[in-house]
């Protein structure tokens, strides 16, 4: 849908990282005023909803650079360049988490800031976990502990600011909505 | 807390925009080891799950320049320095629906993207809305379209992908589980 576009009249590459870039875009408005979009771009992203044997949910803390603290998540990762977001559900679900599925489903998928950012997260669900033997490592930067929770335990930490984070804060929504976890 | 905490070593500020600023961080990882962030900073947002009289919930439909498409969101909008989150669900409202409400309580606030941005936003329902006489100005830059769906059409936009947006599918299945709206 391209309702009230904005068609950029020129655009201005500020940074190219590894993760993120930037670029500023002149746009014609629809009043046909021009303005001005700072805007990111991001690989994208994939999420994953993974549900153990004994009905858990599997999270990670981490400590995110950009907040100053460690928050919980559900376990996700950028998307490697062409690569089909399941497989990167599965290969952030091992490194994240040692376990592994042949049961991922994809659940939704949706902008995290549309309105300075391209990054679109992917959302799977995983049951049937198996452990891996072998556990898979993450990447260098990344230290992560893996946290197995219930259902009431996730809330609690949503209730108390330890799980501050959209996609996981649907994700504990989703699994209360769409899944009958017995506890 | 402060969990696998990586301490600033070097900040190197490379853009301050209208809306984001970007720096990249050099850190010294938990290991011991070097790494580099590149971070965005954002003054954080609101956002308002507007339930009307008739239990529809408010949606605005408008272009989103780092997406390329436009989407259905709940109203939201950027806090401005020193402002309340609830002053700022409030302005948002009233500018982007021509409603208000004396009746806002906070929900859950989380971030939207932590691997490299502070974005924060606070959610609130407003309930007992009041259509505003005279109403108030949008930004300048601002366009956007109102739609009051019921909360069955708003499941079947998120399943044909028109709400591509996280803080909105939150909001849908908070109404889903939370709210009782008859039809």
């Amino acid at each position: 849908m391209k309702k009230f576009e904005e068609k950029t009249i020129h655009s201005e590459s500020i940074f190219k990282g590894k993760v993120i870039s930037l670029k500023v875009d002149d746009v014609k408005l629809p009043n046909g005023e021009t303005g001005k979009r700072e805007i990111i771009n991001h690989p994208g992203a994939v999420a994953v909803i993974a549900i153990t044997e004994n009905n858990k949910i599997l999270f990670v803390e981490q400590y995110r650079k950009a907040l100053e603290r460690s928050i919980v998540e559900i376990p996700a990762g950028k998307m490697e360049k062409g690569e089909e977001p399941i497989v990167t559900a599965r290969r952030e679900l091992e490194e994240e988490t040692g376990y592994t599925s042949e049961d991922l489903k994809f659940v939704q998928a949706f902008a995290t800031s549309p309105g300075f950012a391209d990054e679109v997260i992917h959302i799977y669900v995983a049951e049937k976990l198996k452990k891996l033997d072998i556990p898979v490592d993450l990447d260098e930067d990344e230290f992560v502990d893996l946290m197995e929770l219930s259902l009431e335990e996730a809330e609690a930490m949503v209730a108390d600011g330890r799980i501050f984070d959209a996609k996981t804060a649907f994700a504990v929504l989703w699994v209360k909505m769409k899944m009958n976890l017995k506890q």
